[in-house]
């Protein structure tokens, strides 16, 4: 577990990488808003950026090691939330208007291109010394997650048009989408600790497991999550006909008439009103697609422990401790 | 000037840089459309990747040192106009439908910042092998006109709601929004050739003043210019209200009947008609602002012959002909 000191360090930094492009411009207002450094309740759970820490200290880095790759990540992770608060139409994030619903779309769409600009610096202009040959690969291995993050995002908004969505739709658009930023995040606190890039690479497929069972545990909170603890509506996912794990699983299984009344209410193609969303709910908990959620998040957390027993890495369990924290909402 | 062996074998190079990444992802295919490979009607002018090519060739490289660095910035040129055309509004480009209007505006956004990607991973796996440090100097360097890029645009998109704005703050959103990513060329294209870093932040600067006068010469267009060849209406940038050099000289002179006439078309805010536009240009004639414009493309450009003289650069005089080429329109 990282200490307060860490936390505050980290956060430090990243305020630093922020701001220190700050030119008076527009743009950099925008930015600053949407960080809104120096008020906690408008902080992100920095969960990519940690995870980068929390890996170079199990392979024996220091923090000062890994804190340039840590901001660069978390910094592309705030990107793509400003760009997907507009895809997405949202208008608030940690309670307060989205930046684009603020300043506008064209401000939206362009503050978050330099933010993406500002996150490469800070791994190119990294405060600790490295051989370039390590800046080069952790440069690409970051780029090519925001790769594949982006062509994620890309199945998921065609997903909003289909009127059927596999399990193996699904899970390329959660490995790309979800899965491709945490896998970066590992191999790049690896990266960060001097460790060879085949040891990287096997903390990256560690990552890549959490992240999946990060994204379906999300999936089960946008399903039957308590609003109190999620912030949003149970039924969120459902209401805006979202391709979430449990309706996939459901639509895979074999004809019944609660799978029926599923892909009924997914059939109309448009949201779905407040009594749809509750009969969705009450077919899905009848065809165990809760259950059956939630086996695949364990499911994804044993693949992590069997990647780390098979290639010997996160011996301490450190990563893993901290995967279990982030996935302990439900499973 | 390059051959056409040699452009053929850029639009060559850019299609592999785009294409190796396709994953049959929807965001794949997005790009493809964007780019419209295989139909030259639809090709970009390529100046930016040119630009690299000619002062590579100057500094004594050959083409395939630069291929990498040339389809880079081409493609953060690309992006970037698939996100101006959601900021803009624009439904058409090169004859077509723009890619935000056919596949809508969170598949514009996104498949905008998968290339974003793809334009870094061009530099970082480029297909020559040079030193890492100079990978490291090059992929910063386009990073950082990125973020200048992006800063420029928000001070365009800014002025929008301006009541005024003084020629400070257009030569600042110009010295971003459009000659960042042509200094940037400058400076790539004598990086790849293996020139010192300080001699290629010279070639920097010769592409800074290029840019400049590239930008002040479209505006001249956008007031003036003869919509067969510009393919846009005569007065296109003064409907839009944009601050465009001739607009913004106008109204930095002293107090007159025609300086009051394209104040008072301005301070409505809104888009103006084509009344007003007729007027404001015969007011800006009267004026004067067309020849401060010409003038101050000439000056741009002669403030390029300074800077190579001094710096004994571009001693061929290869860089500035093609600059010569590009600027041709009306100066």
């Amino acid at each position: 577990m990282l200490s307060p000191a860490v936390c505050a360090n980290l956060e430090a930094a990243l305020e630093r990488a922020v701001t220190r492009f700050d030119d008076g411009s527009p743009t950099s207002a925008q930015i600053r808003y949407h960080f809104g450094f120096g008020e906690p309740s408008r902080r992100g759970k920095r969960l990519r950026s940690r995870l980068v820490l929390e890996v170079c200290a199990e392979e024996g880095g220091v923090d000062e090691d890994a804190l340039d790759a840590a901001c660069a990540i978390e910094i592309v992770h705030e990107f793509s939330l400003i760009h997907d608060d507009i895809e997405d139409g949202d208008r608030l994030r940690r309670g307060r208007e989205t930046l684009w619903s603020r300043y506008g779309l064209a401000h939206g769409i362009n503050a978050g291109d330099a933010l993406c600009a500002v996150a490469y610096l800070s791994l190119l202009d990294g405060s600790m010394p490295r051989p370039a040959e390590r800046t080069v690969a952790m440069t690409r291995v970051l780029q090519e997650a925001h790769l594949a993050m982006c062509a994620g995002q890309g199945r998921d908004i065609a997903f909003e048009t289909e009127a059927r969505v596999t399990m193996d739709d699904y899970l390329a658009m959660v490995g790309g989408k979800t899965a491709a930023l945490f896998a970066a995040a590992c191999e790049l606190g690896a990266l960060s600790a001097g460790t060879s890039e085949r040891r990287a690479a096997a903390y990256g497929e560690l990552g890549r497991a959490y992240g999946i069972a990060f994204q379906i545990e999300d999936d089960l909170l946008g399903t039957w999550g308590d609003s109190a603890t999620t912030g949003k509506p149970s039924g969120a996912d459902l209401a805006k006909r979202k391709w979430a794990f449990p309706v996939v699983w459901a639509l895979e299984g074999p004809p019944s008439p609660a799978r029926d009344r599923v892909a009924a209410a997914y059939a109309c193609g448009t949201e779905l009103d407040a009594a749809s969303v509750s009969a969705t709910i009450d077919a899905l908990d009848g065809l165990g697609a809760r259950e059956a959620a939630l086996r695949a998040v364990r499911c994804a957390l044993a693949d992590a422990d069997a990647i780390a027993d098979r290639e010997a890495i996160d011996r301490s369990g450190r990563v893993r401790a901290f995967f279990g924290g982030a996935v302990r909402r439900v499973a």
